[in-house]
């Protein structure tokens, strides 16, 4: 039943998962691993999955444009969460196992560039191995063919292996970024600390143009979190945009800052509104003074009784 | 009764009453002269005069601080119309007085300025003397105290005299605007070619504080044609600023500007939107990209979608 | 002796006087007052006076124009000083009249705006009359033409008069800003809280094109302090402004800004660059980061590395 | 020797080599290929080559992050030339082989996003098989373990394969920009139609923060052609960008926009100006008013008279 089902950037045992896992309704739902970003997401498409949790960005190796290429073109679909993960390895290995032991690891590409550092000073001799996925270098520990697997240390119980060292990364406060996606629907009301993200296309490319875009933003008192050029596909030079700013949708100033963007913009993709993973409501920046929900409802007011000669 | 009068600044046969005799309802008003622009004004705040015609601005000297103060400060007022006069001065004589026999002139300081370079070609030796207004300087001519006044060729019916010159002026394109003021109320429809005045107190003086007030008419894509600043009376270094703009209070990019400096200013005070005097709708300038009726009601129409989630 | 010749705006006893004398320097100057502003410049522009002190702005009056105007057009001049003085006036009586005595009040008209509360407080019954200046206002009380004129307390010596009331100003903080003026030189070196004043003409007023002048200042931390239209000439819609912009020209940032605007603009007329005479070096508000001397000389050595080539 | 020697991302046969064939000096030179993009600059860095070619662009898949963040970090690196590639592929197969006989092809994953609408229409039925590059996958197929290989044309004679389809591309306009990177030294000098190109880091992320990197760049009339971000590995959140301006660092306008950004930004780090491969000086975009090298050594000059109080 799809409404009940989750997809997910698998295999299991994956960074995904565990992060899928820190949704509360996850409990709840069926979680189903997918091969790719892709597929994750069409399923959701298609309607066979409810929502679908992907990476989308990390703080060592950027924007994870598979995802966000999938979220800029296609049929639309809709960020409902982020997920914030911090990006911590463990040395997974078969039970008995020791460090003198090693003599080849396994794991993903992407985790190489975190675990370099620690490898050259505790397995400098240890030959490495690339495999599909982190979960998937467990399972080739499990079966023998690697002595040792790099891994979220929660993927040790799925493929009976020991965690031998934990909370090995190289970059300090290495993290990754998930959404959860779904087909476009009413986004959840605002939290107050909440974070919108659109893609747009400019015009034409003169001068300025993204000057003037980022001041449709400025004007209104709306800060950027994020803003990541990607290629449109029309050749070298050609690129669109993904931004995210705080706020939500349903606020004023967002509001009329995307309806600005979506007049001097050649297309406007709206990706959703949704609470910001690290930021509570108390922890929110100070909005410039003349944008809060109240000032826009006072500014209106007094519009309306200059238009009507009242004042 | 007030319906019906019109007060201006006077003595009649100034330029002030040329420019009132343009607009076509003044053949049907009571039109009283006023001894200051202040008593014009204060009698329509009083509720004795309809409206009241005034100079704001002249292209030679500049604005007309007094009416720009009275506009700025006290009961608000609002501006309906605005009328462009040329400036150009006939030399008015008694019937029969020749070029030779002229060894007096007269007229308003102010006429000086426009008149001093023909006055040196044509009339070197002639003493000049100020009288209390360009009228008040005829009807001394009329009664024999000086030779010959500096006057609008329209005054010589009113004080009997003769154009002995006319189309005197030493500065080619001279113009005063004048305004016609009054209680405030609906302003008149859009006409297509419209200007909207306000005056506006900015919040604190803090470097870049202009620029944003700018900002809030530029990313709308509102052209502004008159940024005057005045003193606020709170000492050197404060000031207001009274901005005229392209278009009307009920265009939205004007509606949206307007909002976005109530909100980040101290005070705005709205002055009336009204047809601009020497630009028809076909004239106008074309509006930047993105910032027709059209392209605010489609955005928000669009931003309605996106908050439902239909898209 | 021109090179110790200053004059002034006359008669002797007003307050530009007094305020000439609060520079040090005028007690070994010949100070001749002139009947206008245009007089006294003239002299400076003729060689026949070293520098001239003319007003040219108050707080509540705005803008000197005649002052502005003969800045902005003919032989150039520049400002080597400011002086502020606050405008309270003294009703000055011949000795022995008491206030119950005086039927009769005189003043120059730009007085009368700022005693008008007191006047109408103290002496309701007060018949005013207007004089050609306030020390013009007191020569005709000492010579028995009215009864009490409104002026500095400083013209009571010069005319044999007594101050009967002093401190006398509706406004609070009533001030009037005088520049001394000279033929162009090269400007004292900075003190660390100077002004730099400009005048400047757009290339043509396309929208936007005000903003755009204003980010010269704004890019480079550059505060403004005055900005200020007057009419070009050449038809109403037509101006040039008038800038008063903080620090000197000296300064990398008010020099690449000015550079700015002279690239940018028709024509930019420098005015000069001198102390600020209300505030002093402490008190200077704080530079943005990233534009003291220090950081632009620092640019530029790393400019130059980058150019070439090494780093 | 090092000085005669380039390496470039290998192996032999990729269009990594065929754009670096495309640079005229490339004939007297010794190329040779490296297996990662790390590998062809630390050999640069260290000496034992001259300069290396990498792809630093896909107007596909976007910035090629390897080369982007070893420009960004490490031991300066700058580059001296670009050079765009249109990236089509042929179908390269043993001699002999017809279409038909194709049950298996290989090549680059990131080939396939460029071939699979080819693939479907024409052999639905092959199966796909991923290998290290594409000239990888060309050796493959002469070693006979797949039937088809994905590559350049170029590549067929390395390994004695034929191309049977050619200019396949399922994105028309796809191409890779790369870049020829060396050690730092004095620029070329400028051709005319120059790029330049920077990293930044931000001093701190307040609201705006970019907005007042771009104004550097804009005030100077200088446009960006493209800016890309990058994590700086502090955590999610923390950026830094790539911008390529157009223009060279020995114009005024660009050298002084650098100045401007060093003296805001935590740091910035030139990596050099070059010709710009797709854009021959006269067809470059006209340059804003008032920012040519004309214009600001007008305005030096001028500054320079004002300083001295010459005008």
């Amino acid at each position: 039943m799809s409404a009940t089902r989750y997809t997910y950037l698998g295999p299991a045992g994956t960074f995904t998962e565990a992060a899928l896992r820190k949704l509360p309704e996850a409990a709840t739902r069926e979680l189903v691993p997918m091969v790719t970003v892709s597929a994750a997401l069409d399923a959701v498409r298609a309607g066979e999955a409810a929502a679908a949790l992907v990476p989308i960005e990390n703080s060592v190796e950027g924007g994870i444009t598979t995802t966000l290429d999938e979220l800029i073109a296609g049929e639309p679909l809709m960020i409902y969460r982020e997920v914030l993960l911090p990006i911590t390895f463990a040395l997974l290995v078969r039970p008995g196992t020791q460090l003198a032991d090693i003599k080849t690891v396994t794991a993903h590409p992407a985790a190489q560039t975190q675990v370099r550092n620690w490898l050259a000073a505790n397995l400098p001799d240890a030959v490495w191995e690339s495999s599909a996925s982190n979960a998937d270098g467990a399972r080739l520990v499990q079966e023998g063919r690697y002595d040792a697997a790099f891994a979220g240390e929660f993927a040790a119980a799925t493929y009976g292996l020991e965690p031998l060292v934990t909370e090995i990364h190289d970059a300090a406060n290495a993290q990754t970024r998930f959404v959860l996606v779904g087909r476009p629907a009413r986004p959840a009301a605002p939290t107050g600390a909440d974070k919108t993200s659109v893609v747009i296309w400019q015009r034409d490319d003169h001068p300025g143009a993204l000057l003037e875009l980022l001041q449709e933003f400025a004007v209104r008192g709306v800060n950027l979190v994020l803003l990541q050029s990607r290629p449109t596909g029309e050749g070298i030079g050609s690129y669109c945009f993904a931004i995210d700013a705080e706020g939500h949708v349903s606020d004023p100033r967002v509001g009329e800052a995307l309806m600005g963007l979506k007049r001097i913009c050649l297309k406007v993709r709206f990706l959703g509104s949704y609470p910001q993973a690290d930021v509570s409501p108390q922890d929110v920046r100070a909005l410039r003074p003349g944008t809060s929900d109240g000032d826009f409802a006072e500014a209106s007011d007094w519009l309306t009784r200059c238009r009507d000669g009242r004042f």
